[in-house]
């Protein structure tokens, strides 16, 4: 439950020119941390300013920054910071906001801290210690559901809790990491089972959920205290093989359709980053039971952020076009907040590791123009391209790009970055 | 696929006399691997002989084992010992049998490398990286699916592939820890949504697998290869509560009605101390699709271990009555082989990693001594135990107790030790 403090002043600038161009996702109200590395050097964290990234290891070497969190910040993954929870993250946030402000004497120092970003690469933020995916939007639900059953298309507990599913670790990849169309087992139309690539390759846009601290097992976290369990937010690309999970999913869920790959974008933007964009949650018919509610959470538990996803083809790569928007939806509507799938992951008493990491499910909204799957969109058809072309699910060499933007009245817009992958085509089946 | 070797022998003989002892789980035959502490030490590797623990760090430091195998396995998790691939492990359990074995030199340090099991407190033996659970046996989804559909009781791919979903990883632990009867969601009967412990906590009976060696995400594992990625197997108890199950499954399948906790036995049966007891797999109809094929997974995919669970109640354990057998059951009848899981689950390309973790999933067999799980048993009545107690759903204070044994003709009997469990009552919700 971060309040807004002098880090989010619209009216602070950087010694760093490019964090106040306009559209920049990065002006120095925003901080989102990463990990990035050089050839040659090791792996540490960085936070993105402008168009430079501040290297953590060098500010913390200079004495610019310093103490517990620094000394994490400085490690190959994030994971120790994350461990160290929301007082710790948010203490380094207030240091390098004093750092990077206008009139920092640091700013004489900027060879020295400061990498391009290009020539920063990016990793992984974290070894994920596990992965779970939820489906929280209603309009998500509700469009595919309608094939299943007409009159009750929602999952029977969609209004009482946030479904969700345990998901695959180990194949979470960070952005710009190709994603190999996956060979899988499915019923075709005639009834044959086939085996091979699938042919119904998917993206899903949603927003990665990272967790700070740890609850021992058994031990349940209450709405009260589910805030302060998020560590920050980035985009996820849960990609999907349609025809796989269809055959696959009745009755244990998603699986194989699932593990293919996750891509996750490089930064984090910390929950203390996103105070000013907290707005009230949807209105939840019923009510949700005591224990995935309070009065926080009703007044500010929605976090009002842009989300979209382009489709770049290899012809339109070769025509010289723009990526082109197929969806474009607002996080601030979905059903439930990212606070009641904390508490509710872990009302069993499940641990949550720091490192842990929540898809929040599809991001779709009410209007055409935010399905923000294919599966939603190609039921009244495909997608039609500025090139002519038409994509019903993702062809090789397609690579998909998702971008998002907090904001809010009185607030300087933040940026998440960019998540994307290019489809690699199937390797032949090994002997 | 290992082959027998002289560490199978039936005739070899361990200077360790409690390894000849009748019915003991650990002849020299065995040499299951483990980790272990005593107070004031580091964890290490151990190996079960007899009714002592062949200290493996203590064995290295004496120069009796060497190489890297016995390196990896003084570390505190067998995590790299699993990396480096079934190779590694097969030399280190023939240096072993042959420094445990009648008329070696070891014998005289036995005080220096040998712990008497009851001295040694078992740690969970690898960091597990990813739990999957698989639904394998016809017998568990026939019985349990009929009350869903009578005439089409099977998931619908369930002789198709082998049906399995990600579980959850931070939630496994070993054999001894108790089990807190978690907090979830239901509908009652009466059609109210409920918010409470859970009222229907059941076991599952199933193998553990552990999975040796890496490959990397985007490739598959061939059936030719997929036996050499079995590390070993232990026994796992895939606590389950069932109200809350039934209520969030549909349809993205299980999610907190299983990562409320998951025990799993501390001895690792490696797949070499297995070989002897391959048995032809079940006859699969319809054949297996070409990729889950193998002549030899056909004639040798299955193993003959017996698996049994019994329950031990407070009021038999104040009566000082045995533990009370209500499942007993073969696990070469599941329809699926454990290789033939491995070739599925990295059959998009899925990444498996030194320390996952498969669930074989509940093994009952056809009759009905041989059910593997309260629901199953539940479906014609109560278990009536001998104090006269009934039990439709475990209560608290239950202590689950499961144990194997590997059984062939021309071979010593090999056991698995024991995975058990006491159900500890719910904790109160926090604020």
């Amino acid at each position: 439950m971060a309040a807004r403090d002098a880090t989010h002043d619209p009216a602070l600038r950087s010694w760093v020119a490019s964090a106040q161009a306009p559209g920049s996702d990065f002006p120095i109200q925003n901080l989102p941390i990463g990990i990035f590395d050089r050839p040659g050097e090791p792996a540490r964290g960085g936070i993105a300013i402008g168009d430079a990234v501040l290297d953590l290891r060098a500010a913390r070497d200079a004495g610019l920054i310093a103490g517990d969190a620094a000394d994490a910040a400085v490690e190959p993954t994030l994971n120790r910071l994350m461990g160290m929870g929301r007082p710790a993250s948010a203490a380094l946030r207030r240091q390098v906001s004093a750092l990077l402000a206008e009139g920092a004497s640091a700013a004489s120092l900027a060879e020295r801290i400061l990498v391009p970003m290009r020539a920063a690469r990016m990793r992984l933020p974290a070894q994920v210690a596990n992965f779970s995916d939820f489906m929280a939007s209603y309009d998500h639900c509700a469009r595919l559901g309608v094939r299943r059953d007409p009159r009750n298309p929602l999952p029977q507990a969609f209004r009482h809790l946030p479904v969700a599913y345990h998901s695959r670790a180990s194949s979470v990849r960070v952005s710009g990491e190709p994603v190999t169309r996956p060979h899988g087992q499915w019923q075709a139309q005639d009834g044959a089972i086939r085996f091979g690539p699938t042919e119904a390759l998917d993206y899903e846009l949603e927003l990665a959920i990272w967790i700070a601290g740890e609850n021992a097992l058994g031990t349940p976290v209450p709405m009260s205290r589910a805030p302060d369990r998020i560590f920050g937010y980035g985009l996820l690309n849960d990609w999907s093989a349609r025809d796989i999970q269809r055959w696959e999913m009745p009755p244990l869920g998603p699986f194989l359709a699932k593990s293919l790959s996750t891509s996750v974008s490089p930064w984090i933007v910390t929950a203390e980053a996103l105070a000013p964009f907290a707005v009230a949650a949807p209105v939840q018919d019923p009510p949700a039971l005591p224990h995935l509610d309070s009065a926080w959470n009703r007044a500010k538990g929605a976090l009002a952020i842009r989300m979209t996803a382009a489709i770049l083809t290899p012809r339109m790569r070769a025509e010289g076009a723009a990526p082109f928007t197929i969806t474009d939806t607002q996080f601030a509507r979905m059903y439930w907040t990212t606070a009641q799938m904390v508490t509710h992951h872990a009302s069993n008493g499940c641990n949550l590791l720091p490192g842990d990491l929540l898809g929040s499910g599809t991001a779709s909204g009410p209007e055409d123009s935010a399905r923000a799957c294919l599966a939603e969109i190609g039921l009244t058809g495909p997608v039609t391209l500025p090139t002519g072309e038409t994509r019903r699910w993702l062809q090789d060499g397609d690579e998909v790009i998702f971008r998002a933007r907090a904001e809010a009245e009185g607030a300087v817009p933040i940026g998440f970055g960019e998540c994307r992958a290019v489809v690699a085509p199937a390797i032949a089946w090994p002997d």
